[in-house]
C-alpha cells in the first residue's frame, strides 16, 4: 500500500487512493464494476458541478458572463440534465440533432448557443424559427441563406482571427493560424458580411471566435494576442452586446501539465473585454467533463513479447480515440494498488490495428494481472462522443455517479 | 461535357461519366440519391462480385486456397449475405459480436475464421463451444486460457514476422516491424506457444499473419521477405494443414496508385507455399469493398476564405475516418461534369474540428455551386464500420445497388 502522503499527480478528492483502492466520487470503483461490469465508463456529477463552479467563480470578477457547455465533448443524457439543474450555464450545439437532443435533455432555447459549419438549408430553417436560439454564422453564405428565411433576427458572427492555440502546441488541435481553415469569418471577408446582415434586416449582436483546444497557462500569452487580434472586428460591430470566446480550455493530461490558473485567464479577458458593458460567453467541453470521467477495463492478457511486457485490455480506441490519434492520452490506473514497485508497460486495446495503444512503455505497478482492472482517467470529454462499433467492440455502458 | 476517351483514373465500366453524369452499378448516381437523400453511402453487388473473382482466379494457380473476406472492413448486412451467396469466400472475424453477426448474416461456423487481439475469458469459451470456427490464437495467454476451456481442438497460431507492409510504406498501416507491436507471437516465445498448445492437447494446424494494410505493386518485394522470414514458423509445425497470409492487399488511392497485380503476387505466395499440399488462406477486407463504394453529400458552402476556395458539405470525418487520421484519401468527384476546367478548392466537412477536411487543395471542376452533389470513391471499406455520431452528424443511410 502507498502512503497516503505520495499522492499521484492526478489524484483529487473524488478521485483517490483510500487504503490502496480507488475511490471514485466517494464510492468504490470496484464496487461500481460489480453492477455494471466493464468497459464502462463513469462521470461524476459532483466533478461537473465543481469544474463549473470554478470558473463561475472565476468569470464573476466581469460585469456580466454566460457559460455554454460544448456538449460535442459529451451528450450523455444525465449528464445534460445533470447540467441543466445546476443553473449554472446554458448549452453550446453545433447540429440540429444536437439540438433536439439538449432540448429534450431539459434546456430551452434561450439557453443554447449554436454554432457550426456547413449548414445546410433545413439546419437554417430550423434556426430560423427559434429565433431564442443565439446562432453564430461561420461564414457569408450562411448569413446570406438565414436571410431568405427571416428578418430581424440577432445573430453572432464567428470570426477567425487568423492565430490558433492548443494543447502544447499541437497542430491538429488549432482552429486557426497561418494556413487558412473553413471557420469563421477572416478580415478579408468581415464588411462584406456586415454589409450581408444588414442588407437581409439581421442584428449582428456577437463576435465568436474559437481557436484551438486543450490550452493550458504555456498558452496563455497566445490567448492574449489572439483576444487583442479580436479587437479589429469587434470595434466595427455597432450593436455588439456580447463577445463569445469559444472552448479550448484544458486539462493536465500527465504528470508534467498544471491546472489553467482561471484567474489569470479572467485577467486576459478582463483585459481586453471588461468594463466594456459587453456580455462575455465561453463555451467550454473538455474542462467542464473532461476530469469527471473514468473508463474502466479488465485486464485479459499479460505478455511478455519480445522485450516488451504487453497489458492487454478489454476495450480499444473505438471507445476513446483521442489517445491513438489526438496525442491527449488517458492515463491508466490500477484500481487496486498492491505494490509501489513500477515498471515499464505497453497497454493495448482489443481493436486489431496497431495503432490501438493506450500507453506505450508506460511504468505500471509491476503486478498487474489477468483479471486486474485498470481505470483510464481523462475520459470524460471526446470519448463516448466520438466512440465507434469498430469491429464491433463497441459496447460500453455510461453511468453518471452521484 | 468531358469526351469519353478522357478518362479519370478511377473511372471503369460501373463508375464512370455517360454524358457527364456519373453513374454507378449501371444506375444514375443522381436518381439514387432521389429516393435516399444525402448523405449517402451505396456500395455495388457486382464491383465486390469481381473483386472476390479476381482473387479467386488468381488464386486458383494454388492448389488449395481458402479467402475470408474480413467483416471489419465493411459489415453492412446485405453486403454480407450478398457475399455469402457468391459462394466465393468465407469470413474473416475479430470478435464475438462479429461472429454473431456474420452467423445472423448466413455464414456457418466452418466458414468462419477468427483472429483477436486481446480475447476475453467469456470470448474465448463461445470458442471453445464453436469447434468449427477456425481459431488464429495471437498469443500465449490466448493459447492457456483456451486450453482451459477445451482440448483436441485445431487451432492456428497468428505469429510475427517482425516485419510489416503497408500503403506506401505509411507506418500507421504497418502491424509488425522493427518496433514490437502487441500482435502475435514473436520467434522468441515460439517454441514455448507450441509446448503450451501441446501440453492442452491443442491441436496446431494454421499458422497465420497479418502485418500491414494497403499493399500495392511497390510492396510486393517487402510481402516477399515477410513469406521469406514465415517459414522459419512453419518449418517447426508438424500437423501444418493451412498457412493464413492475412489481408492488406490494397487498392489505388489516387492518381498516382496503380492496381495491384495479382498475378505478381500468387507468384510470390507461390514461390514460397506452393506445391506443398497446404492451403493457403487470405483475408482481404479493403480490396474486397473499397472501391465498391460511394458516399455522396451535398454541397451546401461555396466561399472562398482569404486566398482559398472553399467547398462545404453535408457529412465530415466521422462518416470516413481514414481520410483525416490514416492518410487514405476518398478522392471526390462531381456528379455532374459541366466544364473541363479545372481549379484548386479544399472540401470541407461539417464537424467543428479543424481536421475535418476531405481534400485540401485538390483539382475539382470550377463551376461548383451550392446544392451541387459529390461523391466521394473508395468509400467502401473502414467507413462506416467505423463511424460515429460525432457532433450528432453520424445520420447517413446505406445502401447496396444491385
Ligand atoms: C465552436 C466550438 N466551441 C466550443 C468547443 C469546445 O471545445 P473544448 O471542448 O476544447 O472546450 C468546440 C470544439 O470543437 C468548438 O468547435
Ligand atoms: C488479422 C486481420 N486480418 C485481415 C485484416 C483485413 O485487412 P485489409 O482490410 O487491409 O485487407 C485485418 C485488418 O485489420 C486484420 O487485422
Amino acid at each position: 500500500m502507498i502512503p497516503q502522503q505520495n499522492r499521484l499527480w492526478w489524484e483529487r478528492e473524488d478521485l483517490c487512493y483510500k487504503d490502496g483502492n480507488l475511490v471514485f466520487s466517494g464510492k468504490s470503483a470496484a464496487g461500481l464494476i460489480n453492477v455494471t461490469g466493464t468497459p464502462a465508463f463513469f462521470y461524476s456529477a459532483n466533478r461537473i458541478s465543481q469544474n463549473l463552479e470554478r470558473l463561475q467563480e472565476a468569470l464573476s470578477q466581469l460585469d456580466s458572463y454566460q457559460i455554454y457547455y460544448a456538449i460535442k465533448a459529451n451528450r450523455f443524457a444525465p449528464i445534460l440534465t445533470h447540467i441543466k439543474k445546476t443553473g449554472l450555464c446554458g448549452v453550446d450545439i453545433c447540429s440540429p440533432n444536437e439540438l433536439l437532443h439538449a432540448f429534450s435533455c431539459g434546456f430551452t432555447c434561450s439557453e443554447i448557443s449554436y454554432t457550426a459549419h456547413a449548414m445546410t438549408n433545413d439546419e437554417l430553417r430550423l434556426l430560423a424559427d427559434n429565433p431564442d436560439v443565439r446562432l453564430n454564422c461561420d461564414s457569408l453564405s450562411t448569413i446570406r441563406r438565414l436571410g431568405q428565411f427571416c428578418s430581424h433576427r440577432k445573430i453572432g458572427i464567428r470570426v477567425n482571427p487568423a492565430m490558433g492555440i492548443g494543447y502544447r502546441d499541437s497542430e491538429t488541435l488549432r482552429y486557426s493560424g497561418d494556413k487558412t481553415t473553413k471557420f469563421g469569418v477572416y478580415r478579408e471577408q468581415f464588411e462584406e458580411a456586415l454589409a450581408l446582415a444588414s442588407k437581409h434586416g439581421l442584428i449582428v449582436d456577437t463576435i465568436h471566435f474559437h481557436t484551438g483546444c486543450g490550452y493550458l497557462n504555456n498558452q496563455l500569452s497566445i490567448f492574449d494576442e489572439i483576444l487583442e487580434a479580436t479587437h479589429w472586428f469587434t470595434d466595427k460591430v455597432k450593436d455588439l452586446a456580447s463577445v463569445n470566446l469559444g472552448g479550448g480550455l484544458g486539462v493536465p493530461h500527465d504528470e508534467d501539465d498544471v491546472n489553467l490558473d482561471l484567474d489569470s485567464w479572467v485577467s486576459v479577458i478582463n483585459k481586453h473585454y471588461g468594463g466594456k458593458g459587453l456580455t462575455v460567453c465561453v463555451e467550454p467541453g473538455d474542462y467542464v467533463v473532461k476530469d469527471s470521467g473514468i473508463l474502466i477495463l479488465e485486464v485479459n492478457t499479460v505478455e511478455r513479447k519480445q522485450q516488451t511486457d504487453f497489458i492487454g485490455v478489454n476495450g480499444g480506441f473505438n471507445l476513446a480515440i483521442e489517445p491513438a490519434f489526438y496525442g491527449l492520452p488517458c492515463e491508466p490506473v490500477v484500481l487496486e494498488q498492491k505494490t509501489d514497485t513500477l515498471k515499464p508497460v505497453t497497454i493495448a486495446g482489443n481493436i486489431n490495428e496497431s495503432l490501438d495503444v493506450w500507453k506505450d512503455n508506460f511504468p505500471m505497478p509491476d503486478q498487474i494481472k489477468e483479471g486486474d482492472l485498470l481505470a483510464f482517467i481523462n475520459a470524460g470529454g471526446y470519448a463516448s462522443s466520438m466512440m465507434s462499433n469498430h469491429c464491433m467492440r463497441g459496447q460500453v455502458s455510461e453511468n453518471i455517479v452521484f
